[in-house]
């Protein structure tokens, strides 16, 4: 076996397997009810009319679909993106709108064009492990920012505390990264004063706004509150802010299509970022989700995982009630759309302990320390309720409680 | 519009637009009989039998196809490719092979994997613009070395004086990147004993080699000769070979898929780069693609490519010799594979002043400079003949020898 580590990046030294998707292996066993992993319910996925969309490509323009595309997307795709974008009210045009391989890609894209090694990137605490690997993968680093005790958006007191501290200690910060809508892991939702609050931070400090909303549509209780790069174009449209979407959460992640919006500028920055990393995203996909979209068919499958998603949040949420033990130090979030609600342990327990106890009796979750870069909680996880079923929520809920209960009395709690 | 300039990476400053897919743009006007692309030809693509093969899947594992996948890429694929690589003589395992979004990811991921700002890529002059990209997007450069007067592989004496002028100095080389069939621009095919030479020099000095091969089946004269990877793996199997292969040339580059054969070890530093970069390659396609491999007529859409191309290959070098000035310092290359061929113009020609000239007779190739990172040399150019058709590589030919005695004239040369 050859020995290549004497000639590996930097990069390649502080790039980390995803411990999350590492545990999904091993909770992935068929009698094991998990809440682990981050996957949509696969029974919202519109099969048959997905179908029909990509038979519609074998009978038109097949030979173009097969063929390499340009980096800034396929044009029939980026129309229908341009009006689903508008009938949520933001209005762009191509030259804002590029099309990536889904999400993650955006967030590599974007980690590339600002991250010098030891540069910062502000972050919730906690916050999407996915967004951290980028970061981490071009040697940066995690400024962390805890929300408020309202859970509905950053503190700012501290966000500005920190910022000041950090600039005076000479770090290089680079943009302001969050998930307004029902943030991965754990659920929380931005107030509008919140996010008017982070767009004024950004126009101050000069600190582009990264805002990454997937689950932005996946709202299932109460109304929508503009994006924050809706506030900008809307307000005095600095365009500082850079959204990322997708089709994963909201349609199908193998898919693997999403789009950045942003300042023109940024774009075509981006556009040259992409075209060394893979040229151009999966034509024929492109054209096949074009087609679909054509159909207006995906805002009736968006409605119907609102309700699915709706009704498996609340029998999680009631399911908690039922189950855990009724303690002040142990609570969870209730979150009005997404995929995930977030619990928080008494600080006797490890999550990461309490995980393998869990596995034992058959029942997974993500343990919350992954979502941190520096200084993580060790007392709380993450628990998915879009892809189990009804059964298994509630079973699985029961499984949890009895494994928290012991862990309690174990500690003597 | 925002002015994030202060705020860009180092490696942001060193990404360079491809002035090809720049200028691919202005050529795209339907008059222009273009030999500047790469493009496959799409007559070969098998439109019915891979909507066949989308529909089975669409009939079977279409929940899991829309799902999440694992970043190494889909089983049903991976055992396909396996199979594939067999037939060829290549034996792998799983744990030798990663999914990738298409080869140029696999650039990505490669580069990331070893560049630090500064190090060097040992390369060929000309070589593949697309991994010069990636190699510059990580603010890394090219040690540029000359091909032989055979054509046959690297002039291995100046390989080996470059390499000790760069050790003395300083340099820190990380890996040689070679495309040894057919390659992208010049045609070059690698002799046996020129391979065999590069992978003594690889275990000499401990670097590996980054092998590129997306036309290796694309051999329409003469017999196969072993990929380095299978050199080393038949030979000392040493495993120092990283081999580079897509689904591009040989089936239809929309569908964005290629795979990386490599030591187990550094696939799963490949595999923890890649998570960062897209969590997963689009897993509906590799599914379908397991499909349509399932039914063997992959190789036969293979044989027709190298049908259609050989007799393309041989139009194409046919008109050059009827149409082009016959002189001593002006060549083409007779490629055995592939589909580029590479003309060496008089010294006294720029092409890049030339395709200037090209364009208004309705005629474009790519300009040979963009092949090169340092030091460029100006009088050649890549033309493609795998996309137009007979009668356009008739036409374009006679109307580039025009421009080109129209230069000499002007040169007095």
């Amino acid at each position: 076996m050859p020995d290549f580590s004497h000639l590996y990046s930097i990069n390649a030294t502080h790039m980390k397997a995803s411990t999350i998707r590492e545990l999904l292996k091993l909770t992935q066993k068929p009698d094991i009810i998990s809440f682990a992993g981050g996957l949509p319910a696969p029974d919202v996925f519109p099969v048959e009319d997905l179908r029909v969309a990509a038979n519609a490509v074998f009978d038109g323009p097949a030979r173009k679909a097969l063929q390499y595309g340009t980096t800034e997307g396929d044009d029939g795709l980026r129309n229908e993106i341009i009006k689903f974008e508008a009938k949520q009210g933001v209005t762009i045009a191509k030259e804002n709108l590029l099309v990536v391989s889904a999400s993650q890609q955006a967030l590599d894209i974007v980690a590339k064009l600002f991250l010098n090694p030891d540069d910062y990137v502000i972050a919730g605490r906690p916050t999407y492990l996915g967004a951290l690997q980028a970061i981490q993968s071009y040697s940066a680093k995690v400024l962390g920012v805890p929300f408020s005790p309202a859970q509905d958006g950053f503190d700012m007191d501290e966000l500005r505390r920190r910022y000041a501290e950090a600039k005076a200690a000479g770090k290089k910060l680079k943009y302001v990264y969050v998930i307004p809508d029902f943030q991965n892991p754990a659920g929380f939702c931005w107030s509008l004063e919140k996010r008017k609050a982070l767009l004024e931070f950004a126009y101050e400090t000069g600190l582009p706004i990264l805002e990454d909303s997937p689950y932005r549509e996946i709202r299932f209780i109460g109304e929508a509150i503009p994006s924050i790069y809706e506030l900008d174009q809307k307000g005095a449209n600095k365009g500082v802010v850079i959204n990322l979407k997708t089709f994963s959460k909201i349609l199908a992640p193998g898919t693997r299509i999403g789009w950045i919006m942003a300042d023109p500028a940024l774009i075509a920055k981006c556009v040259v970022a992409k075209q060394a990393m893979d040229l151009c995203t999966n034509v024929f996909t492109q054209m096949w989700l074009a087609e679909y979209m054509k159909t207006g068919k995906l805002y009736g499958v968006i409605e119907s995982t609102r309700e699915k998603y709706r009704v498996k949040r609340n029998l999680m949420v009631e399911a908690l009630r039922r189950y855990m033990p009724a303690r002040d130090d142990l609570s969870w979030t209730e979150p009005e759309g997404g995929l995930f609600l977030w619990v928080t342990l008494p600080a006797s327990i490890d999550t990461e302990k309490l995980l393998l106890k869990a596995v034992e009796k058959k029942v997974a979750f993500v343990a919350g320390s992954g979502f941190y870069i520096d200084e993580p909680e060790h007392n709380s996880m993450r628990l998915n309720f879009s892809y189990s079923t009804h059964e298994q929520i509630e079973e699985g809920i029961k499984r949890l409680a009895e494994v928290v209960k012991e862990a309690l009395a174990a500690s003597g709690d």
